[in-house]
């Protein structure tokens, strides 16, 4: 069985460094796995992933200590399912707003008795190897995405849904549900307190936070607040920052 | 920001001429995409468009002024939002039945306040430009399918939904839901009927009408009644009834 | 009209072989199909088959007589759908544990006034021939598959929902559910008493059933019971045996 | 093993009407199958056919009686080769210029002792049969396409290298080369002469001969002045004429 | 027709400034179409670049104004002529070493009289218009890459090949070829003389010069040099060196 | 570095067992690679691998132990060279007939000075990390294809050519050659004589030699003889063999 990195760091309270995989191929996933993320998340909502890209790029990681995440469409059991049968050892589900909800998220991620999740782990079992089945309840981490004022309301209530692993933070969804600019690192008080808050709720319940940044320096400020895992740049971001950079000293004089 | 073709010619109160994809290739799009068309439909439900393909479809229409719309597969929220994030400028959304489905569809389609589409516009705010969020609930053009015995009892609520464009007439489902033969152009009386009734009403209501068709002549006649976008002809049909011409010439003595 | 190599069985009493592929390949796919399977279900839920392969291993099917079918991620309109617009004559759906849960099934892979399937049979038709439109319903072979503890206890209920052509039992599901080691072939004496009652109740209401395995002594065996359509060996686990098969004759003296 | 409708054809003294894939894609490919043409062409010269789409075009061919060939991109052993294992059953080979170009083709498509074919027909055989190493030096079609003045000047030595089949005439090329414009169908006197010539050689050399066209008409003129394989239309032309159709159609008032 | 940027500038006697694209995607391509390049380049030499991601590469750059150049694979007309007939303006040919090798990609990327390119330009001709066969001798650019020992020793007379537009230095090859270690910008001094010598030489001769660099300042040396085109940092290496700041960022204090 | 497999073997006088791979998959790669070989080949040959499976079927064996290696369609230096730069540390180059053509092998497979190979080790290098440039030519593993009575003919010559590491038997094609029929297992006597004088001769030369199967005892068998490595058994082959035998059993009363 592989080693979970991001699940050893937090046994030892400390914060994952994940990384962001939004163009749907191979290579730029391996060229991130090579790079020292603590995990990268294949995210297949807003990234361009489609599920063939999802494979390739899952066993482009496979190499990589890096943990293997996906960041799913939605609540819906068929892709989630999906993701964790490709490997998959983490799952972040978007716009979880109610007790309901999370509560299907965990239904979802996991082997009866403690879900639905239907078995036939190919390619998970494949690399995971035997053990997968009897482990996989357990080592599969579970996000649920805290992002809308829907969601603050009912925040305690979803905390302690049994089985959730952490909640996950966005940061411009968030913004705009409680009539901000969208933003992911720069955000308005609103929202910064809003952060703050979900990060100490969770930690009361006993469950792991995570967040979205664009910069590594607000990454690091929401890890100095205690968050224990934080996202900066995705793939995409990394070339278009890149060649902004290149730009601006191209025309310099 | 690019202009949107056939909002331009709504605001004229010109007809668009809307051609569909079912190809799952971007060198057919492309084709398709320098031959005139006002806007061009990338068909996910019964097209045979798979995700990887609706991002280089896309691509391939963004050389040209042809708005890009996809019809989605469902009422859905994670293949919704991603044909935006990809870019689509306008959605068709199948079997909207009730008004319960209409809202959902503007919610889908529409960032709050006005709806809870999740923000991450990955390609639709790289090609559109930075002005993309604040815009884009005004851009997109969501067309609601009413194609069923169920939505013409529910049509003036339907249409009283804020948010929705226009409604989309989808004659073959149309037809078997009324006990008649499924087809697109020469519809029996009842489905023709029909077909003026969801257009007068959607006028009636501010919104926009569009319309699938097979051939031409039908698409101008149903232009001539009234509709603001009529579609007619794939590419799959193109090279269809394309090769039967060739056939029956090849074998004419 | 192509035959339809399953039914033809099926009216003649006797037990369809079925083939299995989770490679998401159109050469796999073409082997397997030139090997004398009666049917071959794509695997759309566990496979990682995704939505342009399944085109391509469709057509790969398409110059054998095995009948082709698809088990479909989970019991959504639009997957189904699109799977029967590109060609599958028989749909196995996972987790069918209602009535109400089945009657959607049928309505989704039916036309009205049957069901509510949207009319756009874009291969099907172009495979099967104009006639498709008014023979689907009656061709197309609808699965639900057993295999929870819920799905038992509404078993007949479930059985009694118009439309239906047969049940397709999971046994690792099933055994989890029941709270039995997941296995396929050699499973505890209450999964094995399940499956066994599943089989009586299904042809005690006019229906066929059909039963994964993964050996095909085990295959053998459930056809000895009465199943009219038994699975063995996917592709991928052809590959997986035929090379543990040679590791060990290499290393044998 | 599969008729070779061209070679029926061309024993009962009859032409063959040839159609054309340029787009990369399966679906596209099944649908020209689907039109009733004798034989398809796949073209990896000007077309843009990758090696991944050339297996999913040849299997969509595989349930049509048309004969699947492909034009290859250059005089080299790689691709051609490649192109039959996949299961071409003809192969038009542009350029040849030379008796040593032609009789490499004939190399190159041949086993030994006939050529110098490497053996391993993986589609080929598995498609055809196990007769398929056997028979097919006499099955494959080997068309040695002339078009330039260089080949004219070596026209019959060309046509009497052992093993050729056939001759292809691209008219575009031949013009140019005479120094014409080039066009398909219209050519230029210079051209037509040409064209007339290398039929009236590969006749009385006991070489069949096939032509390119664009259109239908001139297609038949073609077959009327005696060749046996003419070409019209490719998937993509008909997309292209179709729609500049469609656009007249419209505009028209 | 489009505008060709690296032309225009040329006429203004001015640096144009080239991208570089190593990844097989049309995502990644379109980021950096949107970043501000002069020109870019797809890789099918060192890049993993095939042919279906070659044209949505093509496609993906289509809608900005950067001129679209390939480096292919080697001197072979077949992947040459292919590259130009899917759109590109531009060609760089590796391991030009010989008068007959500049010969010859002149003559693959010339139709006659001027060389021997196949006519069929099924993109190119889409894209570009009517006239694009009249005017595509004179649009493409061939720069063929001076990279050895061999080539040095010949360099006036490559130079002097009729059609050649340009030269492009490979510094890691030019490098490993005198015998130095293989590096883009921090050249061993040998190597250095020869970039200056080349450069000198190409525009004696009145070609222009393009070469390869890693890094934005060695990028600007160049162009102080003289040189007409400057290439710095792939897509790939913009990932890799921009995850390689966020690491360090992350790993500071 | 990653260990090389096969030649840690090599370096303790054993064999290693060589699976191979036809099928464009990297799932069916994936499961290769977990079943213990201690190299695979991806066959681009005859397999139907195109050179996007390539790449992704390269990232499928990273995990795992097993040596990468790829049999290159034909002696060019594109093909050969975008291997090496994908990552495959073995080249099985096949039609190697004459002394110039193994010196053109190692030169294609080199750096200088050893060689020719172009600098851009894109993915290798990346894999391998910093020191794959100065261990390349030491790494790769070149094999010779002797399956021609011309390479018979010449073989000492051959087998002196410097950097040359081994040959590779492929015993269809030698049959065919000697004017047998084609096997790769139960050979004609002219044929095994070959097989036998081929690797006496190698060893002779201090080369090692390979050879191709179908079945494992075979591969045994040859291993006896003195191979050092010997191939058994495509992915596309277990697939065929397997439910061939599924087909008996089942069948069997």
């Amino acid at each position: 069985m592989r080693d979970i990195r991001v699940r050893e760091l937090w046994q030892k309270q400390q914060c994952a460094f994940n990384g962001w995989l939004a163009i749907p191929n191979s290579l730029s996933a391996e060229a991130m796995a090579m790079s020292g993320w603590d995990s990268l998340t294949i995210d297949m909502q807003h990234g361009l992933i489609d599920n063939a890209a999802l494979v390739t790029m899952l066993q482009a990681l496979a190499a990589s200590p890096c943990t293997p995440m996906v960041r799913v469409p939605w609540l819906d059991p068929g892709p989630i399912m999906r993701a964790l049968d490709a490997g998959a050892l983490g799952i972040i589900c978007p716009m979880i707003n109610s007790v309901d909800e999370a509560a299907r998220l965990v239904e979802y991620t996991s082997y009866a008795p403690m879900g639905g999740r239907s078995f036939g782990p190919i390619r998970a079992g494949l690399v995971d190897g035997p053990h997968y089945q009897a482990s996989a309840n357990q080592r599969v981490i579970r996000f649920a995405m805290i992002e809308t004022r829907k969601a603050l309301d009912q925040l305690d209530a979803i905390l302690q849904v049994e089985g959730l692993d952490a909640i996950y933070v966005g940061p411009s969804d968030l913004s705009l549900s409680l009539g901000c600019k969208p933003t992911l690192d720069d955000v308005e008080p609103t929202v910064q307190q809003a952060i703050e808050h979900i990060l100490e709720r969770a930690h009361a319940h006993g469950l792991k936070a995570g967040i979205h940044s664009q910069t590594v320096n607000f990454a690091k400020a929401r890890k100095a607040l205690g968050y224990d895992l934080v996202t900066t740049a995705s793939d995409l971001r990394l070339i278009l920052a890149g060649a902004q950079d290149l730009m601006k000293a191209w025309r310099a004089p």
